[in-house]
């Protein structure tokens, strides 16, 4: 049965455009052969964008966005647009309004990747990270601003509804991985009210999952853990912030942001899912081809998976482990995209 | 001119009371020969205390402890008591009700000590943490608690009087140290209101520290440096929960934290401030002499520099460097503290 595949494509700014020309390099490659075809569609959103017109994400923007089965996204921003401006006006915009709500970053160590660690042992953890909620929800405000009497709030929200169900996302991929193993991450000695709501929720929901085992630590233990013994995490629920900050750990113990994929992902799929390096835009190599493009080719083995193509999506993570482990001499990003859509085209 | 320390002592639960004690043996040794004598106060608190009357800290147990020029903590908690219950009613509260400002956080790797990371590099930086705002304040709340309709939020709050008074003593911290450089450690792209109010105070104490240089990193970036360049820190001044989070982090790159010492400092000495190690109450070891007293020895260190006692406070550090360059076998907790003992008194 033929299939095609709406993608929403955000190049963005500095490097995303390079990586994400690879990106859809290995997706053409690894879908010739099958009845799958790519229609894509080309959004210009970004710091360029914005410097043009002001604008970061408009009605008729997320209208059209939200008509495709998936966005495929490479970085955005650059160090002359105000901090915050795309981060909430876009990039967030995107994660809350198409309900994103499992943030997914798998952490690998590839044969072959240096580590930081003297002895990482076998890294191979997921994190799902809660991505609608939490100190992220933009509920925030400040008061006298500027003078002596500023106060400013951020406020963290987190609903039974909004954790369940990224819980039990979690469980589902623990259950369905070898360790099947499940750890909270959060902070419920000091952030009582929504670390209990986490606790309970993990609780309740752990009986429909018998075969997962069940840990917690608190967040600053777990960074402990992340560079003593980062072999005893297999899948990590946690919240919006504390996510954010360990799977920048995990990137740095698996070799660095430049090998990090993730998926904003709705499991429901009420909205298409975002597919991004966990990279930014590195304004600094733009446009110089220096730029690897193996995250980006990562997130769209994760695409590929979360719409059902998991045999592709398979090929794809086997040509990185397999790319990797040869690599010599500092080579192109296209000519890293080559190596790997000939690989996956195999 | 002959003085007096009043300490209040609170040994607490676990191996504590077993590390304050070399903590405090320490103590008399590096004041031997001084006119400075020691009157101590033993306060019980913790889970013990919990457990035979239900209090964690009372009103009289607050007078009491701040009558004392300073308060040495060894650990508290157990297992058996519900998460939340000392930390926020005792831990917390002495933070706060002490207006503990500042929560100082030295890492430093010791010659011979063993770092998780492969190339660690000269590690010697000090954390100030903001004791006494962000999301620690409490400020939370649920609502149809149990219910699938549960809300459960925390509020980060952030004063100006707040955040002025922690970055302006972290710049003088910077400016005492040889390399005389802040980094602001924040998240102000997602946490504007907040993450705007730590910028714009940085940015307007900065000038009333010419001489020291300032940068910025976002928490999950910090970690990344924190596997990949630690060297590149010399004082980082940073949010309470960010600054927990990174700390851990610190203590486990420079050999983990049963060498970390902290002080929960008050500059303006219109309290007590408290001085304990980074590492909890290992229930599973206690009694039994198996725990590393240095945690709590370099916490004595930090009090008498609060103190003014710099000489003592130097010896003390110096001591611990050279007994960690000629560990080799195993010690019992109170033959590591008998080693630093003879060597401050040397
Ligand atoms: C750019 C920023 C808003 C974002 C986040 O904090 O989620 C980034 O750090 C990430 O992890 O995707
Ligand atoms: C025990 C807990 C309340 C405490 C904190 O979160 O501050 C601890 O982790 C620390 O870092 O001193």
């Amino acid at each position: 049965m033929a299939r095609t595949i709406k993608l929403a494509v955000v190049g963005g700014d500095g490097i995303g455009p390079e990586v994400t020309a690879e990106g859809l390099k290995v997706l053409d490659a690894v879908l010739v052969g099958t009845d799958v075809t790519v229609e894509r569609t080309d959004f210009e959103l970004g710091a360029a964008r914005w410097h043009a017109t002001g604008e970061t994400l408009t009605d008729d923007d997320l209208a059209a966005i939200s008509t495709h089965d998936a966005i495929l996204l490479g970085a955005v921003g650059d160090p002359t647009v105000p901090s915050g401006v795309l981060e909430r006006g876009l990039l967030l915009k995107l994660r809350f309004a198409l309900d994103h709500y499992v943030n997914l970053r798998p952490s690998k160590l590839f044969p072959g990747v240096p580590s930081p660690l003297a002895n990482p042992g076998e890294v191979d953890f997921v994190v799902v990270r809660e991505g609608t909620e939490g100190p992220y929800v933009g509920n925030g405000g400040a008061l006298r601003v500027g003078t002596p009497h500023e106060i400013a709030t951020e406020v963290s929200v987190n609903t039974a509804h909004g954790v369940e169900r990224v819980v039990r996302d979690a469980f589902a991929r623990a259950q369905a991985r070898p360790r099947k193993k499940l750890t909270l991450v959060h902070k419920h000695n000091v952030l009582v009210h929504a670390g209990h709501l986490w606790r309970r929720t993990v609780d309740a929901v752990a009986p429909e999952f018998p075969d997962v085992s069940v840990d917690y630590l608190h967040v600053d233990a777990a960074t402990i853990f992340m560079t003593t013994d980062p072999s005893r995490f297999d899948v990590i629920v946690t919240d919006n912030l504390f996510g954010d900050i360990i799977t920048d750990l995990a990137a740095a113990i698996t070799g660095g942001i430049g090998l990090a994929a993730s998926g904003n992902v709705n499991p429901d799929k009420t909205f298409p899912s975002m597919f991004e390096p966990v990279h930014g835009s590195a304004p600094d190599i733009a446009g110089q081809q220096k730029a690897d493009p193996t995250a980006a080719v990562l997130s769209v083995g994760l695409l590929l998976d979360h719409l059902g193509l998991t045999e592709q999506a398979q090929r794809i993570e086997a040509a990185v482990e397999a790319d990797i482990a040869e690599r010599s001499g500092p080579r192109s990003t296209s000519e890293i995209g080559d190596a790997l859509a000939a690989r996956v085209a195999g």
